[in-house]
């Protein structure tokens, strides 16, 4: 039996000796540390010396037995809280250790021992607050659910219901052959349905419905993604270009059987030189008068149509886009119709196809090359709503300028960018759903003595997931207004919505590859494996940041767009320019960027959604400022403008993104305005809450080195984004059932109950 | 013929009736400028408004015939600079009209023409500096190559010629099963180059050459990534657990057969239900001392050993992680040799093997489950190095405490993470061979009159790849020393090389992560099919941030081990802790923080390593003392230490990262002071210089939060780092290519001259 001294070492000489962070150099500490206690006698010196013999370790019985004994004097004084407290208790309350309490706090440290903490690895069970938090959704989920559906509710109930039949389970073949079939099996399905054709005019079959359409895309997109993309090459890309692009007759020749998938197709734009720069195309299309035909050809290797959806298999015709050449002169690009195969699949004469092969998603779709060899086809087949040639020969168009026309026929199939984000929230939905149920369910570590915690009570886990499913909540408002403003669109107001979709799609689909990204990595190993969707997902979507247009060229042109507008109205931001633009903005200039305003942080402000949306505008309006005012100064200093664009290229990217971020707060903000059930308005403010406080901490680098805020504001603003992911936390699993994803289509084991 | 007065207009003319952005808005702001100007007749005034009749647009013959019009104007008075002076040349310098000039200044910027911008459309050729910036090597290739290999240049190179073979061609099968048994031949082949028993002891067949198998494992990885998971399962796990947990009976039993691949197998370690918290594992070793053997059992579905490497198709044995249980006692984890087929590959009685199916990537590595009923196994097959049982079937070893022992255990297999890493790093290093050499070639928009660019002149392609590239060669020498430290450890250096460990490989795979997706984006369309490779490199590499230890759990290890390093050195930072602190940081706290360091931005200051090494310093420091503080503050306000730790996660990751930028800047500087060749020296400092302003200007919102830096500076830092990308890029080929990347590896069309 060891007596009162020893006892009260015994917690010491078991950390020591069963903590693996622990070295001999602490040995030495508690050698020194015993040798000069003057208040212990030689005898009892020797004694505890033995303890540290690093020569002799206790056994392991004996450390269990140590164990026990400090477990037990824990659970004998519970008001006892830390290590010095279990020592006393142990050492019977020695008075004479009591009196040296300070030197074994001392002790302590040089061990680098926290008493508190190290205590916890004597309690019996623990309750923390770690352990208890879990799931409580404090609204009605079905409510929620048909707040985002909207009054698109029966459309997306449909498409649902048509993707949940057995028809629909997913392909598992790796066999890209069989893959592309099983995808073009459920297009015809869903064509037999009539979703295809909704957006067409009624007399070829369709409804009219741009709005439905859009949400068969969405909800599409619950399922496989090469079936939303070969459904949108089909029934978006190539019927939409020949309803656009065209005129009557080309509607009356081919849209019923587009619509039917009787006439499969593809939009033949990109070139193999010429992707973002789509102006450069260097297919041509010469007219002959004497034959009324033209000729498409395909000048040099790199000049062939590339990743076409649907041509590598299925398509039999396309919409070729191909510079206009009349007796050697060009016209710009413009739109053809081009028979690619017969209806048996054979490959025309003059038309070479190639595989696109193997990709890194997306493997239903067969994406292809196109080269032509002096095709020849009617005059008919020009796609002539923008521009013709008349019965003399000659071109005409009532859009003057080449590039203008071409931009104007390409805004025509701004529905693209509309529908390429809403696909990719839905993706991002279903990441989310699947990570953050499993991050519910997954227990991993615990305090000791207590048992594993569902890893979503981890404030880490928390901070990966919670911000991506408010901004995912915010998205989805901010693609509802777009959607709204296209569908609603007056002439005067195309340019802006053009920008608009363009910096939305760029915004959405980066989001989402950074969110099912987080999403891959917040579920581990489980996350690899095809089972559970997140890497065909993540996979698929990839290429969302690259089709339709680069992001990265696009956040550019939207900030040339926003440019544009600002110069209208400021002018080149002479003296004029930025007086008029300081009294603009006098609201943030003056009232917010003061030393109290800068320095607020009490929570009523921090959450004050007038906060946010100022802060956002600030930015919004401050980096456009100073983007103009970095150009102007750049072209005065002789710079050439192309240059100075290029120079500016890092701070016009702010410009976008600013922008955008204020419009999504905005719309968000608007759309809770409408909602009448308190629960959900209580829960859908607090993820706004989030998604506003996530951005201004994303961008804190910008607001303090504006002046905007200062570091005490910045570091309270932290906290409470801890503050918001941690409440939030409770209501996460709900927050993702009111997706209502269809199980069919969730499929994955670790997201189902 | 036109008169002067409308040959001033023309060039407004033109731009608003052919410039995409401008809209009718132009119009009425044109028309209102003519109707106020006295100075024209009312007969000219009729003249000018038909210019901007909406209903009677030029036509596109006209605009060519204007275009040329000023074109000429512009080619005939070379010093002309903006639009206003071409307006002039065009009205033959009328006085009347010079008189205006501002009237005309300010219609320009009521259209919102930036008139020196608009000028350029009219250059009939244009010499812009971004059209002219190119690849430019100023060092020798070969001579940087030898810096990077260093004294493992020979097995590298034989390494590169066995993986050039045409028997290493890539398998493009999508077949799972063709693929596996493709990455068993090609294992087969390097284990018949006596390349996977490098590292076992020479009486074995190896070469106790741990360096060299370092090596292999990274030079592997500029092949196939599922060939070196596969070897490093096989040589790596398999073998060297046998070599370090097990005793000379095993290595003389197993070695040499798991050299040649004669006994392929498993290291089964992960279950279903414990994958980061790997103490918790649950699989039973009940030790029957009557008959001398162990019972291994899986006690339920979950506690099914899970990913393992080898296990679907190849393994014979496996390296199984059990908790040994003695007469109903746990005594911990402990590892034994279990057999899972015998060799004509049938699975043995008690076995049950799952198949993980198809991942994300590593395809080529038969991952599955295993899972065991009662099966028995002789007790010679406990690898004994650690524990063992006696002859009285009593529980023996030096180590008393279980987790203490099991820590040890895993300590020695730190290798993993040394290996994982370095192979990240191939894969990092091929991604960015790939993606700047498309860069460099692919040609996208241009000057207005000028020819396209290529889109690496670009500041943001620089911005997106150079930092990246600054950063793998950055890695590279952090990893170097990793590995010198670990090959060179010492007894007590063991738990710092492990956190290192834990630390570079959790900051290297995520960086790597960061690095293909950028390359990924960078390189477009091109960049999602699957001949360029980076698809697999991505794919493949993206559960390196998972496997050998989740990177976000090894960062809070490596924060943990931080604070207790700190803790021994400081205390708990009491009142004395804290002036000791600061005393110790007296360079950064007294001379770095005060107003002229804070605001310094000259270029010589900006460039100077000790800058940023004393900021990286500062900021290692500073976060390591706040996160220490805070939890002190916690556990002070009674919170459970368990619970402080989880509300402080945010910032243990930050300590983490802090002290591994510190550490791999530190070695990038050493390594360029032992480089001897000058130009091979200042292209690298000039990496370094890169990769230590991106860090910077990454962590600047802290920079500015802490106060160390103030707005002035943060701003050059970024106008630094854009400046270094400009200049980089100019090396950026050659600086790929000195990682010397077999051609027959990199094979990516868009990367090949």
């Amino acid at each position: 039996m060891v007596n009162s001294i020893e006892n009260a070492f015994l917690p010491l000489f078991y950390l020591v000796w069963s903590d693996d962070l622990l070295t001999k150099e602490e040995f030495t500490t508690l050698d020194s540390f015993i040798k000069n206690q003057s208040w212990i006698d030689e005898a009892e010196k020797e004694i505890l010396l033995k303890y540290i013999d690093i020569s002799h370790p206790p056994t392991r019985a004996r450390l269990i037995e140590w164990k026990a004994t400090i477990a037990d004097a824990v659970a004998l004084s519970p008001e006892t809280k830390s290590l010095i407290d279990v020592m006393l208790t142990l050492a019977g309350n020695n008075s004479v250790i009591k009196q040296h309490k300070p030197a074994f706090k001392k002790l302590e440290n040089d061990l680098g021992i926290l008493g508190e903490e190290a205590f916890n690895f004597f309690k019996k069970s623990i309750d923390t607050f770690t352990s208890n938090h879990h799931t409580e959704s404090c609204f009605d989920i079905a409510k929620l659910t048909n707040l985002l559906d909207g009054s698109e509710a029966d459309i997306i109930n449909k498409v649902k219901e048509v993707i949940s039949r057995p028809a629909f389970a997913y392909e598992t073949s790796t066999d890209v052959i069989t893959y592309r079939e099983k995808v073009f099996e459920w297009c015809k399905i869903l064509a037999d349905e009539n979703l295809g054709n909704m957006a067409y005019p009624k007399e070829y079959g369709g409804d009219g419905d741009f709005a439905g359409y859009f949400a068969v895309m969405e909800t599409l997109s619950y399922h496989d993604l090469s079936l939303v993309i070969k459904f949108g090459v089909q029934f978006g890309l190539w019927g939409i270009s020949v309803q656009l692009l065209g005129t009557e007759k080309h509607a009356a020749k081919y849209l019923r059987d587009i619509g039917t998938l009787k006439l499969p197709g593809c939009f033949a734009m990109t070139e193999t030189n010429h992707g973002s720069n789509v102006k450069g195309l260097e297919t041509t299309a010469t007219y002959n008068h004497a034959t009324q035909t033209f000729t498409i050809h395909t000048p040099h290797k790199n000049a062939q149509k590339e990743y076409i959806g649907n041509a590598a298999m299925h398509g039999q015709m396309a919409t070729v886009f191909a510079k206009l050449i009349i007796d050697g002169a060009d016209y710009g690009v413009n739109a053809f119709v081009v028979p690619l195969r017969d209806n048996s699949g054979q490959t025309l004469p003059g038309i070479t196809i190639g595989d696109c092969g193997l990709k890194m998603g997306l493997n239903g779709v067969d994406n292809g090359t196109i080269s032509f060899a002096n095709v020849v086809i009617p005059k008919d087949n020009m796609l002539d709503r923008f521009a013709s040639i008349n019965d003399k020969g000659e071109f005409e168009s009532p859009i003057p300028s080449d590039d203008r026309r071409f931009f104007t026929m390409l805004g025509t199939l701004v529905g693209g960018r509309i529908g390429i984000p809403r696909s990719a929230l839905s993706a991002a939905k279903s990441g989310l759903s699947i990570a953050i149920k499993y991050g519910d369910r997954r227990r991993q570590f615990g305090p000791d003595g207590g048992s594993e915690v569902p890893v979503l009570n981890y404030r880490i886990h928390q901070r990966r997931l919670m911000p991506l499913l408010a901004q995912t909540y915010a998205m989805h408002f901010g693609l509802q207004y777009l959607t709204q403003r296209f569908l609603a669109r007056k002439e005067e107001e195309i340019q802006e919505i053009e920008a608009l979709a363009a910096g939305m799609k760029a915004y959405v689909t980066w989001a989402v590859r950074d969110i099912l990204q987080e999403c891959r990595e917040a579920c581990g190993g489980k996350g690899y494996l095809a089972e559970n969707r997140i890497a065909a997902l993540k996979n698929d979507t990839e290429i969302y940041t690259t089709f339709e247009g680069d992001n990265t060229v696009l956040m550019l042109l939207v900030a040339k767009n926003r440019l544009s507008v600002f110069r209208k109205k400021y002018g080149k931001l002479d003296a004029k320019g930025i007086i008029d633009y300081v009294v603009d903005n006098v609201s943030t200039a003056i009232t917010e960027k003061n030393p109290i305003a800068t320095r607020k942080t009490g929570d009523e402000h921090l959450l004050d959604r007038h906060f946010h949306q100022q802060a956002f505008e600030h930015r919004e309006k401050t980096t456009l400022a100073a983007a103009a005012r970095r150009l102007k100064s750049l072209i005065d200093d002789s710079l050439d403008a192309y240059d100075a664009f290029n120079v500016a290229q890092h701070q016009l990217l702010d410009v976008g993104r600013a922008y955008l971020e204020r419009i999504i707060l905005e719309q968000f903000n608007t759309a809770i305005d409408s909602v009448t059930d308190e629960a959900c308005k209580a829960t859908l403010t607090k993820l706004a809450q989030l998604y506003a406080l996530a951005q201004i901490e994303k961008n804190k680098s910008w607001y303090l080195e504006d002046g905007y805020m200062e570091a005490a504001k910045t570091k309270a603003i932290r906290k409470m984004v801890n503050q918001l992911c941690w409440e939030i936390r409770a209501d996460a699993v709900p927050l993702t059932e009111a997706f209502n994803i269809p199980a069919a289509c969730l499929v994955a084991p670790i997201a189902m109950k």
